[in-house]
């Protein structure tokens, strides 16, 4: 916990993923909700397949979760999804051609039933 | 708003799968209960790895989820799952010696923490 | 229902993943919760791209994601989810200059809006 999950289109060819999430461990380790690095899991997803709508214009997105043990306040969730909305329209250099989305969705995980345990 | 995933195992190997996408987005499309077409934002994973139960009988399946801002009441939000399911089995082709399994699930998004903005 | 995820960083090469599908299948079905065998789709997806933390120590982590339809009890949720931890930490072998977290979420599918179909 928590846990990030980063999809992006395969048409946005100038993104430095690994950069990329990078910038959003550092946001989430900003924002102080969180008490150890070590516990931000984040992965990223390359989409080659998909479709925006139901057009053939050029189009593409970038999607965020982040997974959250449940109890936090909805204004903690609001700020961390905005930084880290922040933080994705920051990155810049998007194909002139392709209509980009941005978006980021935060999800509480059920506390109780949640597992984990850090080997070696 | 809404996500739509739709996960399909390797052995499908008939299955057009850009075609499906476009044929769910439709579907949502029609269901009126989105504004704009441009909101849909649906990907194809392919599956390479999975097992279904604990026989080595060839089986696979397609699962969709629907991620939508929360607030539908639970009719809609069964509907919209019922039609989708209806696309997926509409699809037909499905190879003769593999039992496979379609399934529907709707996830409501917190609101409040939905972040999201277009670009060009 | 259920379904299940695996993800697995890509620096866990050791890791026999068909394997690891078939011991958590067998746990899920040494619960007693589920009436067929039939019914557990798992699926494992290899994370080519990842970060655990801000650190570049070699880290890496296997996050489970156990969907279930909506009305266990919380006893019988976290039961699942240690089953299913224990299921992982048994596996050993992990690379030894590799810091590695296991995880174990379980998720509320709701009932009513939830649909599937098996064909053949």
């Amino acid at each position: 916990m928590p846990h990030l999950h980063l999809e992006y289109t395969a048409n946005l060819t100038n993104l430095a993923v690994e950069k990329t999430l990078l910038r959003l461990n550092n946001v989430l380790m900003a924002s102080g909700q969180f008490g150890s690095e070590f516990d931000i899991k984040s992965r990223a997803v390359k989409v080659e397949t998909f479709l925006v709508g139901t057009s053939l214009s050029p189009r593409g997105f970038m999607a965020v979760r982040l997974s959250l043990l449940s109890g936090r306040s909805p204004q903690v969730k609001k700020q961390l999804s905005e930084s880290l909305l922040a933080a994705l329209q920051d990155l810049g250099d998007w194909p002139a051609d392709i209509q980009v989305q941005l978006s980021v969705q935060v999800i509480d995980m059920d506390r109780e039933s949640y597992s984990k345990v850090a080997i070696g």
